[in-house]
């Protein structure tokens, strides 16, 4: 079982939770991989240094100055900072952008139309990313050493330019990378691993990958305004059944629609809940 | 052969002078690791958030805001950009800082009596490093897969702090914990280099490395005017000659000290020299 775990800003910019997190985060044995966003804070460097910083549909239009501050903050500030975090909890992190070994290539993204302005935008240095533009060897190298990759949002063109990415994009493309990659391995050591059921005579193995992505809620709620009405598991057509009734809306519609996306393409199952609790079995599995 | 270069900031900050070195440097052949600084945007970024750098004695008083704006500029701007520059021109990079896998521990400075202000001074998040916190083992593992290190100067302590770290330091610590890191190979294999004169019949072998500093000028001149003066080739003796002479003089006489002990602790050679002249035999050489 590979691991792959999404943390964003609301974790990564609060040091108390932050600080919990990492203790969960450096407990949870087997092979396992960190993607964190930090975007509050980039918001805030920008402002700090004079600029307005511009989103539309959420996605931060990304010039050359921004380009800057959120390799800084991502790459900089919060992948070094969890980084010695963990090293502390005694977990042997190593904190990478996409250009580090070339883990992961994004492809600048084209101007494209946005229906909200009714016009094409250009979002400047920021990048797509593609499950095959994931490195899976090299993450697995370093997993297989028990070295646990810590992600940033940065990536790289492969032609000298960094690129600003999406935290749950890298998130899901990782961990549909790594389902997919087959490693080979003596009879006698097989997976090293229970959970893994993929063994094959062939000597080329995969392991199951764990999607985790943690957020400011519980899981996914019955009732919005309800912390603690989570729903444990949600299957597709359960999906298709909370939307009916109007239970799942806004902000969470994509982000079920592209986990269970994660799950067509070889992702195990996919989790969502709080980040307080990563150590324990809150929250809602999707399947 | 093991080659250590270090560039500073006058490279970093230079996109024209960073692009040539970028393509230099990836064409040198053999094992080598970058180290970087970048005080120059540091200062620049301090100046942009309102905040005013404080140097004594040409180091970074740091304290916890500074310690946030070294950290984005060293592990997150410069270190990436370089990293991604790296891959552009056909070098396997991989950008760290001191956490990463726990590659270099820093302890951290306590307060120095400062001759010249006649008080003792706190330098805040200030480490230092030596040759026994190098994680010689971990760079030689990258090193052996054609994985290129680029380091910048920010370390930890170990204890989920980061610490602001001199480049010049860990560029000598990082060669001679390299010259002294023993690796076991088959005889037939050897080291797989023509330059190294270590092996030994036990099968424990030594890399020789090589320390190359890059700065703004094209090595020690004679004549601190002439440009084109360059010393080709400085002993300790002819060392102790120059300063006799006034030949050498302020910061030229630590960066020269400080050479010559990584010689005594291991180090084959170090060449000084400016980034523009990597590729080619300009410099002067002390041994």
């Amino acid at each position: 079982m590979i691991k792959v775990v999404k943390i964003g800003g609301n974790v990564v910019d609060n040091p108390e939770l932050l600080k919990q997190f990492v203790k969960d985060f450096a407990a949870m044995p087997g092979m396992k991989v960190l993607v964190h966003g930090g975007g509050v804070m980039a918001s805030q460097m920008q402002k700090a240094m004079g600029m307005t910083p511009v989103m539309i549909e959420g996605r931060r239009v990304t010039d050359e100055d921004t380009l800057k501050v959120v390799t800084m903050v991502y790459a900089g500030w919060c992948n070094k900072n969890i980084t010695a975090l963990l090293q502390d909890a005694g977990c042997n992190a190593i904190g990478l952008c996409g250009a580090d070994c070339n883990v992961i290539k994004a492809q600048k993204r084209p101007p494209v139309h946005v229906e909200s302005l009714g016009e094409d935008v250009d979002y400047g240095y920021v990048g797509d990313v593609k499950a095959d533009s994931v490195n899976a060897s090299f993450i697995y190298y370093l997993l297989e050493k028990g070295i646990v990759p810590v992600l940033c949002a940065i990536n790289h063109d492969g032609e000298g330019n960094l690129l600003n990415t999406n935290a749950d994009t890298i998130a899901s493309s990782v961990a549909i990378a790594m389902s997919g990659y087959k490693y080979r391995t003596r009879r006698d050591v097989c997976c090293r691993c229970e959970e893994c059921t993929h063994c094959s005579d062939d000597g080329r193995l995969t392991h199951e990958t764990e999607l985790i992505y943690c957020f400011e809620k519980n899981g996914v709620l019955y009732d919005k305004d309800d912390d603690d009405s989570v729903i444990a598991e949600i299957d597709k057509a359960k999906f298709e059944e909370l939307k009916a009734e109007g239970r799942v809306a806004d902000g969470m519609i994509p982000k079920l629609t592209n986990a269970f996306k994660a799950i067509d393409s070889g992702v195990a199952r996919v989790v969502i809940k709080h980040a307080k609790n990563l150590g324990n079995n809150v929250g809602t599995t999707l399947i």
